[in-house]
């Protein structure tokens, strides 16, 4: 896929519902869809998994536009990366067996990508699987991890390290949820949609790069996740194309891990893959073909939108090993997808400890 | 399916390779069949998924059909039900980390059904799936868990509750490994050929009845997986035909879980399944047409085959909890499959709960 292979980037007002793999993506009025959804549906019984913050500033808005109903359970668990650790998924599992939960009913996940990842893990795996749908309530999970069919959770802090490949029988886009976000979140969803329009599309890079970040449009969402959406549907298992997405994500994971494990305010995850964007930006510098015009754009772009984060080098090994340990390595070597040029991928760089080290080198003396 | 859909019981000595959903069941030297799966794939690690019996009993043979390779590593855990718990899975998935199993490994499991549902399902959710493969070692696993692409762990002994649909690449079935196996071992993996005939195919049954089923046949064997084989691709994920194999099972389910907890010399799997198949058959003689003559000929079958099981009916209604948990269920109510006939099933049968109570006491009072 290259910037020729996608539309020149004109925002689509009319925001059709999108059709993904077996399923559709729902943006227009998507809340009074699910309430369609479900009254189509053969579901014996509905759970609806949230955390304590949409519990408080989303769960009100369903129950009002599904009429408020009565045999719905609601399964809360806290906030934050440190619920998709597998006790968690644990209990998820505990609770739906105490709610007599059987194969008939319905999982919706009304939150961020932690609350989708598990979710649909607890899910298609709960009685060898139950239908689920996704409510993604935060930007970055409205772009990014309610789309695309992957659940995951984490063990030792190793982020989806176990997981399926899943579809949700359907996803609402609720953009109405976004105006509860703290600007943080925001821009946190934001890195993901940059990263969008650097692997394919550089009209839709150079309209963000133009745009007030801090209040995305709706029209923005969608275009991102029509780019995602075309991705993934034309590789589900991530064997070619869909690597291109874990452009920024080698280097960033591992700075995420190290951050949830040692920071007491730790990095979200644009934060992090914004990192991880600039140091693999610089790999694909030295070793796929982007220009050091380009380099020095997609670093300027990506600094002055997020705060800077102290890298120490000494902490680098660390980082290593759990480069070392993401899945998308083959036989230990660290396999990193890069760009050739602004809207153009190239998968399957294998890169060695020392460059590696070059990259986040190149972040730490910014 | 009914008698007449499946063949007469001819035992073919042939016993060519079975074509299941993508993959293979080798009998025929199977594991030179392994050894040229190995040499075929493109794979970057081996792991073998073992336990303590038969990592002393069976992974001698293997690594000498193998030519002893060096580069597999061995994961070993305890023998019994209580290893498919999911605290185990976790060490599984904690092994395959620190060996640094990648997305191009494969997962050898080397066991009876505990290995083979818990390597599979550790398979399956590790980076999102891994290939496996299954050398079943014993007779339960060769007819029954290694066939049709279920995995499966436990919670809180609730059996198979959490787990996937998920294909092996290949099974290889190797007869020399049921010689390793105590009589008793045997004896378990009996009763669900014994329910193939039950549910499929009465002059299997027939045969079986009239043979000394101290000494399984290989022939037997394979008659057994073919009518498995059958069935699970006609509906591999359990919507109709697939529901006849958990004939026996609603209440043997229960009953092995009940032992598993209370008994210091548990029930095995087939002991229990025989009990609930006498239990079962009674049902069906009350409520689908088993005649008279059918239940008792099923019953002295069995009975003069397994040992007898002192069912306490004041444990009744944990009995009848554990069944409240079971994956067929549908809106709190029990679904079980009986017998129309012996060779014929009869799906989606609601039990109440006295109509349960009164197979359990049928067995009770034999």
């Amino acid at each position: 896929m290259s910037t020729t292979d996608t539309d020149t980037c004109t925002l689509d007002a009319t925001m059709n519902t999108i059709q993904s793999n077996k399923y559709n993506i729902y943006f227009d009025n998507s809340l009074a869809e699910l309430a369609a959804f479900i009254e189509q549906g053969n579901y014996s019984r509905f759970f609806v998994l949230t955390d304590e913050n949409t519990a408080k500033y989303c769960l009100p808005l369903l129950r009002e536009r599904l009429g408020d109903p009565e045999n719905f359970d609601i399964i809360e668990i806290n906030a934050g990366e440190e619920s998709k650790d597998i006790d968690f998924c644990i209990g998820v599992w505990k609770m739906l067996i105490d709610f007599g939960a059987d194969r008939q009913s319905l999982l919706i996940n009304l939150g961020g990508g932690v609350i989708s990842d598990l979710g649909g893990f607890a899910a298609s795996t709960f009685k060898r699987g139950i239908d689920f749908v996704h409510v993604p309530t935060t930007l970055l999970s409205q772009v990014d991890a309610s789309v695309g069919g992957k659940t995951g959770i984490d063990i030792d802090s190793i982020k989806n390290i176990i997981g399926t490949f899943t579809q949700p029988k359907a996803v609402f886009i609720e953009y109405e949820f976004l105006k509860t976000l703290p600007a943080r979140q925001i821009l946190s969803g934001t890195a993901e949609m940059l990263k969008h329009g650097l692997i394919c599309d550089a009209d839709y890079w150079n309209l963000l790069k133009q745009s007030d970040l801090s209040s995305t449009t709706v029209e923005m969402v969608y275009k991102s996740v029509v780019i995602k959406n075309k991705v993934v549907m034309e590789d589900p298992h991530e064997k070619n194309i869909r690597k291109s997405l874990n452009f920024g994500h080698t280097i960033g994971h591992a700075v995420e891990t190290w951050s949830l494990i040692n920071d007491k305010d730790s990095l979200s995850h644009g934060e992090a893959i914004a990192i991880g964007m600039i140091c693999e930006a610089y790999l694909s510098y030295k070793k796929t073909g982007l220009s050091s015009d380009e380099l020095a754009e997609i670093t300027q772009t990506l600094t002055n939108l997020y705060p800077r984060y102290e890298l120490k080098m000494e902490h680098s090994d660390t980082l290593l090993e759990y480069m070392l340990k993401d899945k998308k390595n083959q036989n230990g070597k660290i396999n990193c997808t890069l760009l050739s040029t602004i809207g153009q991928f190239a998968i399957d760089n294998i890169c060695t400890n020392d460059e590696l080290l070059e990259g986040l080198n190149y972040y730490a003396n910014l």
